[in-house]
């Protein structure tokens, strides 16, 4: 099998998670376990089966920093720092273009760091049998198995199996972007969909070859960078050039018309915490439904999440609260309702309270 | 008319306002209201019609300092700090002993400085009409027109009228400490009742009498007291004879058998400020019946309380809640059941966490 190398896209700057995530550190740079900010346990869960020298971290420039001190291990050129978010398929693709410098033949598996994957060692197995497939030229996506009519992702439809086995693996039908109630619905009652987790595996050439021939543009200006890569002019000619590169994802620009692109389903405890509901629901409840953290008094309380910050926290008699504290900053809200932080968030960009966003 | 002094009393330690009111902090020096800490307002609405030499405030030893800061134009001798809290009749003896060697005809209003009074106005042409009343001798109490079944006041029962007019003067027919529910029902739809607010006017020279009959050991100890008022001894006979002070209330220990006690019912518009909820009934809604202060941004909030205190607080999709942020510690609560604040005290107090007392 060919060298496994991994990138972790780390540019969000979601506010979902307000009003933790900042602009100034979204989450993914943040610790909602105790164990760890979501980079840091990206990088560890996939420790086992791919050395540090081997990852690769892709963030805003604003972040390469943090991205450096909260992973040690990496080394520090292996930090790459965008000067300006392009979405993802610059960052990506320079990967991509990087990697084949250093080994022609490697294998890059393409993973986040913003989202939770609670099976970890099925998840590894996974990667390795996607890196087995990527190695024969098609490029993997990891599809997560729809469990309800989500209307928040892409979907992709599975069709013939190509390679059967613990971990199957299909040929893709289609890429829909997020779709309306409806066809969603009938997505999952076909069985024959998951959802889109933003990460792939595949060897560098062949995704390289479908960005030279799906986006001419972005594969001369990456190779404008990479020529540049290493020498006195990196800085330059990527702050240079960088910024009028095509703004498109990969799976857009690249994947939904790509010509060789496999499925393999997984289940492996995937959420991309898109809400201070989402973490309540994959994080450990105790036995009235609550989730809490940090010094907190709950009396009579449940199905709710306390997020302490150093403060005592205090709760009577409410059921089904978020309550985060984030220094200076509190949120109390439904938690059915907590997608809803984002009205909060634009009605703080309204008033001009920049210090809150 | 006799010259009118006020005594406000100060001492009380509560914590059914946690985590705003500490130990360190009562509630009586703290502002809900962002007008004035409950001290200043209960010294503002009073100073109309009783000058700041005529003002008096007994508190525990600890806030005296507070008590002088928050009320500069009070002489510094007018505020007394009790060395440990030993009910309100100590303090209330001494007061009156103090002023009847200043003015032996003095009329003394004994008022709480941890009560809100909203209609001023009349509070004022009461405090006036019941010193007109003292002055002929007899104990006046101002009685509040009972509302609900409260349990947790004390009940008057009114007689025979003795003097008409726009607040009327009864004979008071009997006491009663919080009664049960059913007592309490009783009471209200009986129409002769009200609740004791703990507010009273007499001539000094009236109470004395009394508190030398009834508690000739309290009578004995003041005197000692006041014999070393004003001379270098006084705080060390203070601090010597009080802790030894019988620990009673001027209720229990003199009104309840006092010979010539009257009520003058009256709506001022009081409330005892009991819990969050009651501050939260007594404070300007908007309209969504919620009470909001600080930096807040309620999206589909009704009918609660955000007491902020320099953090932005963020509310979304709640009824009826109580959030209170101290600074160094939050309360969520349901707006029914804040008055369970007392069993978080407790809980703190079980578990060591003094820093929050």
């Amino acid at each position: 099998m060919n060298p496994l190398y991994a990138t972790i896209l780390a540019g969000g700057s979601g506010t979902r998670l307000w009003p933790c995530s900042r602009s100034s550190r979204p989450k993914q740079f943040l610790d909602f376990t105790g164990k760890g900010t979501m980079l840091q346990e990206a990088f560890e869960r996939i420790a086992p089966v791919i050395p540090p020298e081997r990852v690769w971290v892709l963030t805003g420039a604003r972040y390469a920093e943090m991205a450096r001190e909260q992973l040690p291990a990496l080394p520090e050129h292996n930090v790459v720092g965008e000067p300006v978010g392009r979405g993802t398929a610059p960052p990506i693709g320079l990967a991509a273009m990087l990697l084949q410098k250093i080994d022609p033949g490697a294998v890059m598996a393409v993973l986040t760091a913003d989202h939770v994957i609670s099976l970890q060692g099925r998840f590894r197995r996974v990667l390795l049998q996607a890196a087995h497939v990527a190695t024969r030229g098609h490029l993997v996506t990891l599809g997560i198995s729809a469990t309800r009519p989500d209307t928040g992702y892409g979907y992709i439809e599975r069709g013939e199996m190509l390679y059967e086995g613990e971990f199957s693996t299909y040929r893709v039908v289609r890429f829909t972007e997020k779709p309306n109630r409806a066809t969603a619905e009938q997505f999952l009652s076909s069985g024959r969909y998951s959802w889109n987790s933003g990460m792939f595996v595949w060897r560098v050439d062949s995704i390289l070859v479908e960005i030279e021939r799906q986006m001419p543009e972005l594969y001369a200006g990456l190779r404008e960078i990479v020529s540049a890569w290493g020498t006195p002019e990196q800085t330059k000619t990527l702050a240079r050039v960088w910024p009028a590169l095509p703004n498109e994802t990969i799976d857009f620009g690249v994947m939904e018309h790509a010509r060789d692109v496999v499925v393999i389903p997984v289940e492996i405890g995937w959420s991309d915490v898109g809400s201070w509901h989402a973490l309540w629901e994959i994080l450990p409840h105790d036995d009235d439904g609550n989730v809490a953290r940090g010094d907190a008094i709950l009396m009579d309380v449940h199905g709710s999440l306390v997020h302490g910050n150093g403060r005592l926290i205090a709760v009577i008699g409410v059921d089904d609260l978020i309550i985060v504290d984030a220094g200076d900053a509190l949120l109390v809200s439904s938690r059915e309702r907590s997608q809803e932080v984002k009205k909060i968030v634009r009605e703080l960009e309204k008033r001009g309270w920049q210090q809150y966003l």
